[in-house]
């Protein structure tokens, strides 16, 4: 594997040697255009449009990937814990206290303390959080159409492949 | 196009129905499994293992994906307005402010009125900044290398390929 990592090395390497200074009209792609080589980069760039495209399709209470992936996973799994929630999403539990405290003041959602664990709360969904979930599910589906008519279904399901295998990065 | 968007829409439809109350014991990854096949969601989780592989691999005062962008886009095109980097890497200009605050109270980068027009500063590196910058890159290449080993490099060129595509959305 070494040789192949010194040859990328080298070209990325001959690629940034020199300064070029930019006139006030450049393009900000041109600007920018050392950076598309880069995966990080890319897969950010990548992201902000995906996101930016899921939120300008939903139409109810719910319109952010963060608020939807909460939603959803209450609804699929009634009883819930706070503490199941973070570490299934991988999130702060400040960052999903927020987002439960907008759900629960717009009746989506409530807390229940836990029978075996007062501490714990569980979490479940309300008929209208169960009705934005249907509809937020909805206009999701309809995202993710418009990605598989954008690369293909067979390209959407390379790059999610590709995209589970970058997620071991390390984790050796 | 529709048939294939429907036919998506309905097997997401028939996986999502029914609900699944979960042990306190489950794992997070069976929790969340119903995500794993959006886009949106695995781009973001591998988005972050991209970001936390690089920021673990670098050693100076650049650490994280943005300021890295910023300090090679400085170094590339020294005179670069802040207006023009906010705009090649579309952020906003008080998360650029702050970058470039940091950087200069570490003596990476300077700001410097514009001759033409006193409002706009020019950003230069320092040689210190240019140093950084060497090192951030070394480093830098050391993690593309990784996610090439990982990925190979066609299986690379492959994901950069779909991304970019991806930023394609929500543009027609």
């Amino acid at each position: 594997m070494k040789p192949r990592a010194t040859a990328l090395a080298r070209s990325q390497n001959s690629r940034r040697e020199s300064a070029e200074p930019v006139g006030a009209s450049a393009e900000p792609r041109a600007i920018a255009q050392e950076l598309e080589a880069d995966v990080g980069y890319v897969l950010r760039r990548a992201q902000l449009a995906v996101f930016a495209d899921f939120t300008s399709g939903q139409r109810g209470p719910v319109s952010r990937p963060g608020q939807f992936a909460v939603l959803s996973l209450i609804g699929r799994h009634p009883g819930l814990s706070q503490a199941q929630l973070c570490e299934a999403l991988d999130i702060k539990r400040a960052n999903l206290v927020a987002v439960l405290d907008r759900f629960e003041a717009l009746g989506l959602a409530r807390r229940e303390p836990s029978a075996d664990d007062r501490r714990a709360n569980r979490l479940y969904l309300t008929p209208s959080g169960e009705r934005s979930l249907q509809a937020a599910r909805e206009a999701q589906r309809e995202h993710e159409a418009r990605i598989a008519q954008l690369l293909g279904s067979a390209g959407r399901r390379e790059l999610l492949a590709l995209l589970q295998k970058l997620r071991e990065l390390g984790k050796e």
